[in-house]
C-alpha cells in the first residue's frame, strides 16, 4: 500500500535516501533454486553508477552490492533477498541553501507538505539514487527471466532533437546486437553516427550549464504468450506503472503508440499467419501485447524523460515561508539522464516480466 | 493479484462478458456517509452507453445500473458496494465465424492460449462493453472526491489527424467551460468547428467499414498538494497503470510529455511563486505532479487510442487448429472509440485520485 | 485493504447486507478450465440455509445462487466468477426497536462508531448471513481442490459442554466416513449418540429462550507437502485469519493446540519415518504443518464458537444518546450456531488451501 | 503475495537467515514526524536476546539494531525505515549433522521439499531468530500507537502446567503494574510465586534435556473505538495471524475464547452502561471486539505456544534419501520458548495496531 513496492508475486521493495546510509531492496517471491551472480548485479549498477563518463554527474560512488539474506551457496532459496548498495560519496553541504527552499520542478516542494519534512540533502528519497535499488533487484529478475529465455534490452533512441529513427515496428531487429551497439558507447545509442552528435550536443548543453531530455526505446524478445492479467493487471499497465516510477519519466507508449491516434484499423491491425506451427503476427504495430496479454511477438515501448530539473542558472523560487528566493543549481548531476538510465528501464521491465511469469502460472488449472 | 480490481484502499473489482448476464463492479473501500446519487451513475453510464448517436456502435443497451449492497437511505454503509448492470441486447450469433477463429488485433488469440478456453461471444471479458463496470464504480469515485472539491473532465483532442491545440500548457483553461462545451457535441471535443471536422471524418470512415484512432485529454482540477505515494505508487504510475487498462490504449503522456524530450531544462522547469499564501508554478510543464505527488497545479494528461481493430473488409488470418482464414468484422462495433471512451478515461482517474486522496490521510502523524 | 476480500491468488470479495437485495461475491484468481457445478455449490448452500431443521433460525431463505460471470459452457474462463444470492424473507420491522439501541455482544455499537452509520435491519453486513457468500465462493474452491484430490471436512465435535473426543490426533481417522456421519443428523456431530444429546440440548436452550457455544473440528486430507508461505502467510496464520472472520468464533487451535503448552518436547514431537518412498511422522501433534508449511500428514484444527448473542431475556443497554435502555431479542435467530456453521469452515479452509496451493506454483524455479 | 510481510497501511517487510549476514526489516507505511527512540527498539531486542538468563539459549548475539533508512534528525520522514540486525555468534558446524536429515517437528523437511533446497545452518529461515527482526519493526508500531495512547503488553501466564488464574475477565487489570511485575523476574510472569516454580521447572526440564510448552497473555489498553475492517479484516483475524506467523504457536483465543464454548449467551453477553458519557460493558468476554471492531473496552488473548522441538535425547527420524537415521539436538537452543516469546506477541500486536489505526482513517467521509 505505501508505495515502495514493485510486484506482487515477484515483489522489490526498495528503502534508501540520497545521503543517508545506502540504498537498498528487499526481493520477496522470487523462486527457489536460481543461480545468482553477483557479477551480473554488478555489472548493471556500473551501467547506472554515476562518473561512469564524462557526460554523466561525477559523484563517485563504487554502487558495490551487498547481498545480506536469501541467497546460499550462489542458489535462492525461496526466502526474500535483501540487496544493500552504501553510499559512499555525499556532500550534503552543497544542499544546505535548500534546506528550506524548493528548487523548481523538483520534490522539495510536495514531499514538504506531503510529509511536513524531508531530507533535503540531495533530495533525500527522492533524488534518482533511489534507481540503485531498482537496478539491483531487476538484475535478479532479469536472471530469473533469463531461464526462460526472455531478454530485456534498451537503448537511447532520442536526446533533444536528435533522434533516431524506430528500428523495431515491422521489422525482425537483432535485439543482441542493438544492445552490444548501444553499449558501444557512452550516450548508449545503437546508431554510432547518432550517438556521436548525442555526446556532443549533450556536452555543450552542461557547458551551458542546461541540460536536456530524451527518449529510450525497450526491446523484450521471447516472451512467451500469456502474460498479462486482464483488466487492470495487463501487461502494458504493468510497464507503464514500471516506467512511470523512474525519475523525470513523462511519457509512455508501446506499439504504435501516439501514432496509432491518427491511423486507420486497416493500416493498424496485425494480421495473423501461421509459420511452421508458430502463429505470428505480419506487422507488430500491437507491440507484442493484445487485450494485455503478450502474444509471442517482441514487446516494445518507449518512455520520455524530461530534462533534468537541476540547472546552473538561476531560477526564480520560494522558500518555506513562501518567501520568493533565488535559486542557482549545486550538487553534481547529470546534464542528460538517458544514458544512465537504460539499466534502470530495462529493470523496471525485467520485475514485471519476472512478476507476470509467476503470476501466469495460476492462469490455468 | 488476479488483474481484475483498481486501486488499494477505495478498491474496485470488476467482473462480467459482454454476452453473459450482464457487467458488474464491486466497490470496497468507500467511506462511510458519502451521499449516492444513482442519477449521477446512470449519467455517466449514459455517456459510454452504446447506441448514444450515429457515430457509436448500434447495439441497444439501456446500462441499468442496480445497487446491490452498501448504500442505505442514499448513504454509503462503509461495506462494500455491489453494482450490476444487466446485459440485454447480445447478438451471439455474429461472433459464430469466431468460435474458432482470431480477430486480427483483438484478444481472441491470446485470451485462448493463456486460459486454454475463451468466451467468443463479442469478445467475452476482452470487450470493450466490461468499462461500463469501471464507469459505474467510476462515476461513485467522482462522488467521492467532489466532496473535496476535486473535478476530473475529459475531452477529445484528436481523431485520426485531425486535432485541436493543446488547451492546458500555460494557462489557467476553465475546465467546466471545456466540459459542457464538448459535451454539447457527439464526439465530445470542445471546439465545435474541429468537433463537426471530426463526426465527418469518423462518418466517412464507418462508411469505408473502416475504423480511426485518437486522443483524449484529461484535466484534474483543485487536487491538493501531497497526493502520490513514491516510489511505485507514484500519482502519474497509477494514472498510467489505469489508463492502460482501457481498451485499445497505446500512449500517456502528463505534462510536458513526449515533447518534454526535445526540450532543455531551462525551458521545461516550472518556477515557484507565491500568491496570497499559495504556492503555484508559472508554468506547469510538470502537468501537475513533482516527485510524483500532486503540487496543487492542474493535472492533465493525454491518452493515445489505437483505431478499433474491428473493421469490415477482409483480413487475413488463423484458426485454432493454426489454418489460414479470412476474416470480415461482423457484430455491431464502433467506427471510433474516443467519443465514448471520455467518461471511462474521467472513470479511471477518479478512482485513482479517490484511491490516493484516502492513502494520503496516513501520510502523516 | 478494505478488509472485505480473503486470498491473493485465489481472491474471494463479498458484499452484501442481510436485508438488502441479497448477499454475493466476486472470485478472482480461479484459474481458467475448471468443471463448475451449480449444485454443489447449492448443496453447501443447503446445509448453511436457514430453516434447515428445528434446531436453527426459522427464516426461510432459500439461497438460490445466480452465477452472473465467468463460467461458460460450465467451465471457468479464468475471469472473474460472480456469484449472488438474493435475499428473500427479510422481516425488518422486527428490528425496529435497534434502530438507535444496540443489542448486548453484536456488532450494532462498534459499526455506528466506526462508521457513523449503519443499517440495523438484522444486523445489515454484520449478520451471518453474509457467511453465504463465503460459502458459494468457498465451494468452487472445494471443486477447485478437488481437481487435486485435496478433501476437506468439518464436522461439530462439542456444544455446551457435550463433547466428543478428539478424534485425530494420533490415528488416521477416516475423513470421508466421518462427514458422512456427521451429516446423518442435523447437528452434524460424527457420533450419533452424543450428537442426539446435543440435539437435546440445543432444543432445551432454545426453550429458556437462550443461546449456546460449540466447537467444530476441521481435518484436511491429502493436502501435497509445499503449501503455505513463510513467515507471515504460513499455513496456520491464514487457517487462522479465516476462521476468525466467522462471526462468534473465539479461538482457534491446530494440532496438539492449547494442550501443546502443558507437553514436554518429548511428548510433542513428531518422529518421522517412511513408508514406501513416503516420508511421513509417527505421531501428528504437528497437525499436518511444520514451519508454516503443510508436511504431507492431515491437517486438523479446531474452532470455537461463543453462544450466539441475541437472546429472549431481557438484557440491559444503551441507545445512541448513551441513556440506559432494556433490549429483547427479537427476530429470528440460532439457539446454537455450530450446525450451519460446519459448512462456513469448510469454506473458509478452502480457500485458505486453494490460494496457498496456487501460490505454491511459484515456490521452485 | 510472497508471505514476508504483515500489515497493509502499516507494512512490516522481513528477512535475514539465522546463520546469514543478518536479519532485518522494512517498515513501509509509517506516518511522517514520529519521533524515533533507538533505545526503546533496543530494550525491545534485549528482552528478546538470546543469552539474556541462564533459561534461555546460550547463543550470543547482541543483537545491535541498526537503522539504515527512513530516520532524520530522529524523526520518521513517511519513507521507508529499513532496520537490520547482523547475526554475530553462529556456530554453522553445530549443524552439519542435518545438512541431509530432517529434525522431527522441526521445518527442514517441509522447507527442503517445498524449495527443493535449504539453509540448515540454525534452521535458516524457520529459525526462531528471524522473530528479531518483527521485534524491531514492532517496536516502532509500539513508538507510533503510544502517539495515540495505545498501550501493549504481554507477560507468560502458563509454563507446562503450571499456570496463573486468568487475570483480566472481568476485572479492570492494572496493565502497567502487571507488565512491570512481569519484567521483574526472568520467565516474565506478573506472579512471582509462581514465576518462581516456572523458572525450577523450565531448570529441571533443561537438565533432562527436554522442553516445555507455555502460554503468553497480551493486553491492548486504551484501544479507541472502531479498529478492525469487516469481514476479512476483522481485529481478531489480524491479530491470530500475526500470532500464528511467530514459532511454536498452536492456539490463540481472545476474550472468551474456547471457554465461550461452553457457556451460554446469558452468561456470555456483555451488556452495555454508560458512564459520563463512556459507553461501557459491564463484563467483557468479548475480549473488547464485537463484529471484529475495537470497543474500547481492554482487548486481551492468549497466545499457546508448543514445546521447542530441539530436545538432547535421541529420535528417530529420516535423511533426504529417505534413511532412517537417529538425531540429537545440537546447537544451542531454549528450554521454553515463551520468556523470550514475549516481546515478539508484543510486537505481532502492535504492528496490526499500527495497521488497523492507519486503516481506519478512511472508515468515514
Amino acid at each position: 500500500m505505501a508505495g515502495n513496492y514493485l510486484g506482487d508475486i515477484f515483489r522489490v521493495t526498495t528503502f534508501g535516501e540520497s545521503h543517508g546510509t545506502g540504498i537498498g531492496a528487499v526481493v520477496d517471491g522470487c523462486p527457489a533454486g536460481l543461480e545468482i551472480s553477483v557479477e551480473k548485479i554488478q555489472k548493471d549498477l556500473d551501467r547506472r553508477r554515476p562518473g561512469q563518463s564524462h557526460i554523466t554527474t561525477q559523484r563517485k560512488e563504487s554502487d558495490t552490492v551487498q547481498i545480506l539474506s536469501g541467497v546460499f551457496n550462489n542458489r535462492t532459496l525461496g526466502t526474500p533477498i535483501a540487496l544493500f548498495i552504501p553510499n559512499e560519496d555525499q556532500r550534503s553541504k552543497d544542499y544546505d541553501h535548500i534546506e528550506d527552499a524548493f528548487r523548481p520542478s523538483h520534490a522539495d516542494y510536495t514531499y514538504q507538505i506531503k510529509y511536513g519534512i524531508r531530507d533535503h540533502r540531495g533530495g533525500g528519497r527522492s533524488s534518482a539514487r533511489a534507481t540503485a535499488a531498482l537496478v539491483a533487484a531487476g538484475s535478479i529478475a532479469k536472471q530469473l527471466i533469463a531461464e526462460f529465455s526472455l531478454l530485456v534490452g534498451a537503448f537511447v533512441t532520442q536526446v533533444g532533437n536528435l533522434k533516431i529513427e524506430k528500428l523495431l515496428h515491422h521489422t525482425e531487429a537483432d535485439l543482441a546486437k542493438l544492445i552490444s551497439e548501444a553499449e558501444n558507447n557512452i550516450v548508449r545509442c545503437p546508431d554510432q553516427h547518432v550517438a556521436a552528435q548525442m555526446i556532443d550536443l549533450i556536452e555543450q548543453v552542461r557547458k551551458e550549464g542546461d541540460t536536456v531530455g530524451g527518449v529510450i526505446t525497450c526491446v523484450i524478445k521471447n516472451c512467451p504468450v500469456g502474460l498479462g492479467d486482464p483488466l487492470f493487471g495487463k501487461l502494458q499497465s504493468d510497464l507503464a506503472k514500471a516506467m512511470f516510477s523512474i525519475n523525470a519519466v513523462h511519457g509512455f507508449e508501446y506499439g504504435s503508440g501516439f501514432d496509432g491516434a491518427s491511423k486507420r484499423g486497416s493500416e493498424n491491425n496485425d494480421e495473423f499467419y501461421s509459420d511452421r506451427d508458430k502463429i505470428m503476427t505480419r506487422t507488430n504495430n500491437s507491440g507484442g501485447i493484445q487485450g494485455g496479454i503478450s502474444n509471442g511477438m517482441d514487446i516494445y515501448f518507449r518512455v520520455a524523460f524530461k530534462p533534468v530539473a537541476t540547472i546552473i542558472k538561476a531560477q526564480e523560487s520560494v522558500n518555506e515561508k513562501g518567501e520568493s528566493v533565488e535559486l542557482k543549481g549545486r550538487g553534481r548531476h547529470d546534464p542528460c539522464v538517458v544514458p544512465r538510465a537504460v539499466p534502470i528501464v530495462e529493470a523496471g521491465a525485467a520485475v514485471v516480466l519476472a512478476d507476470h511469469l509467476l503470476r501466469n502460472r495460476s492462469s490455468k488449472l
